[in-house]
């Protein structure tokens, strides 16, 4: 952040009077600028007892394997994000079953919210943002070609809950990679 | 928002290439500004059989009940997050026993984890976001004067609990009020 988004002047990271962090505060209309960390809403989208994984065709980690999942928009729940970010990704139409898991990664700032979910058909359909899509049994996971390694724990969790029908929420916090 | 924070141009609300929603993106340089929901993460702090409330010592709501919660910081988890906003509030310490519940309030963009957490002592003090703290049994939480939904939501959910030892995590949506 360069300029006040409100006045269009210069900003100082200065502590507010009351706070203890530095904001970005405007020199000009005293506007302070807040910035939190951001929501990805994802599903892993169940049929029969297959996984639905999406090849993904766009940057960041072109050509590796993802759920589908992507940022929350204003005016939605969790929940919404996460069908509108699956129909988006791969054109599957899913029904939510339970929050599978909560995934936190500070050092970028973001909170994955998982939703376990059933598709409503076996239909799926390549998008600008996949550029392939498979229903893969767990033994044809790709570990090796994951795009995030929350998708990589996500995935586990699922397998470990399988023989004991689990329904807590997974937490993991996940960091830098070493 | 009214000019690029980037390079204090002028902005214009406009579907970007490849996009399906209206963003603010910068007449000059090209940026793209998005804007997602907050995250507020709180604690439902336990002492014994008494749960910690706040009287708000500031605005919105000023002088209502509360249980302590904030927004999220950058650099911080949920849990660390919750664990921070109940000692900015109340100079409370506590241990997170689990996730108590998610609450989407998405009229204002808002998504709340709310922890239930056991406090190390029965210490607390009053701070300059809490006018008054105190330690209350289930038969006397003040609904009446509970400075938000999302809070009855969570507390109403905690007694429901109590009887079942229930664990799993409670998901609420908070619509506009009527």
């Amino acid at each position: 952040m360069n300029y006040c988004s409100n006045c269009g002047h210069t900003i100082s990271l200065l502590v507010p009077e009351g706070d203890d962090r530095e904001r970005y505060c405007c020199d000009n209309c005293g506007s302070i600028h807040y910035f939190n960390p951001r929501i990805i809403v994802g599903c892993l989208p169940i049929w029969e007892d297959k996984i639905l994984l999406c090849k993904r065709g766009i940057e960041p980690r072109l050509g590796f394997w993802t759920l589908p999942a992507g940022f929350m928009e204003l005016g939605e729940t969790t929940e919404q994000g996460a069908i509108r970010e699956t129909w988006e990704e791969s054109r599957a139409e899913v029904d939510i079953e339970r929050l599978h898991g909560i995934y936190n990664i500070p050092h970028i700032d973001q909170v994955y919210f998982i939703y376990l979910a059933k598709m409503r058909s076996p239909n799926f359909e390549v998008t600008p943002e996949s550029s392939k899509i498979e229903l893969l049994g767990i033994e044809d996971i790709p570990w090796d070609n994951l795009a995030f390694r929350v998708m990589s724990e996500a995935l586990q969790h699922y397998i470990e809950d399988k023989p004991a029908a689990f329904t807590e929420v997974h937490h993991a916090v996940i960091g830098p990679r070493k």
